[in-house]
């Protein structure tokens, strides 16, 4: 290892530390910026550097944007009595890709976790507060995990009080998935949650 | 998607050109650099820039290196007159890591290939027979591809000329592998190629 030179040691270091890739991923990856074109490198260099800049977090869902309001937040067409709560601001972009969502977002920064010290204080819950009105309707759309779950029973109480009308995502078989593949808890779920023909 | 900002698709498209890296893993490492310290994409934005200024190739055996002659060249201690002949500058680091060659490295910068207009001439062969010295042994460890083999002929003829003595990589099932996986090819080769015990 000692034969190779240390910036290109230091690249491999800072790609290892990407999730999802290891040493062998970086060390190609390495391999692939020092063989190409050093315009590659550059563009890359500079796109990393541009949204550091150029994104913050928009004021009133918390989602990333570059302009205040967010493109969604400031979209008149959109239905402003109809918010999706979702943890993160990469879930918004995953219900946009489906174009079937006409309301706006809330983004909590993450879901409740007492064992890792995360609690309402720490979510952008006050925030979320703020924008409810009487009568209302707010889609929890947190993961279907433990603390996702927990998230969205400890919001649907608050929320209830506030007069909003609280929903979350149906929970059932995935479409395309084949029965023998589903696991028990989404089936007892599909079954309990059985819709009329 | 057109609710992503322009920086964070720019982002996207850049680590989606890089190989291996698909759209779906650029969108979850674009997201993660956003949600990340500023530290993060600083850090690796200057180790791209940085490969690019200090990195460049050495003079006597075309592998990367930041001084000239690189480490591998100018180590006294390396057998001089063993010269192991590979495509790719990266196929250096890979011998390396066995510790288990003591001579020096030649990288060709390819391999013959015809059908892509890829001659001897697009190669570092000049540079390779100017450090034959009469009687010196050199390994051709060119890729066990079609073009790395037609390759290895060529180079042997020419490098027998000039009165080295040309080997190549033993070619044989790999270890740790199961018979029942390894190609009729390779089988064939290990046979042929038996050795007493």
């Amino acid at each position: 290892m000692h034969t190779l030179p240390d910036s290109a040691n230091r690249l491999i270091d800072e790609l290892a530390r990407l999730p999802g890739i290891g040493r062998k991923t970086a060390q190609r990856l390495a391999f692939h910026f020092l063989s190409s074109d050093v315009e590659l490198s550059h563009s890359l260099s500079n796109a990393l550097l541009d949204i550091k800049q150029k994104i913050k977090k928009c004021l009133t869902c918390h989602g990333i944007t570059e302009e205040n309001p967010c493109k969604i937040c400031g979209d008149m067409k959109r239905n402003d009595s109809l918010i999706c709560v979702v943890e993160n601001a990469y879930d918004i972009f995953v219900f946009e890709k489906t174009n079937s969502f006409s309301g706006k977002y809330h983004v909590l920064g993450g879901a409740l976790s007492p064992l890792d010290g995360i609690g309402p204080e720490d979510l952008n819950i006050d925030t979320l507060l703020d924008r409810i009105i009487e009568g209302m309707e707010v889609v929890i759309a947190t993961n279907p995990s433990v603390e996702g779950e927990t998230t969205a029973l400890y919001l649907s109480n608050i929320l209830g009080k506030k007069g909003a009308s609280v929903t979350k995502l149906a929970r059932g078989v995935p479409v395309g998935s084949d029965l023998e593949y589903v696991d028990e808890a989404t089936l007892i779920r599909a079954m309990e949650g059985r819709v009329s023909v």
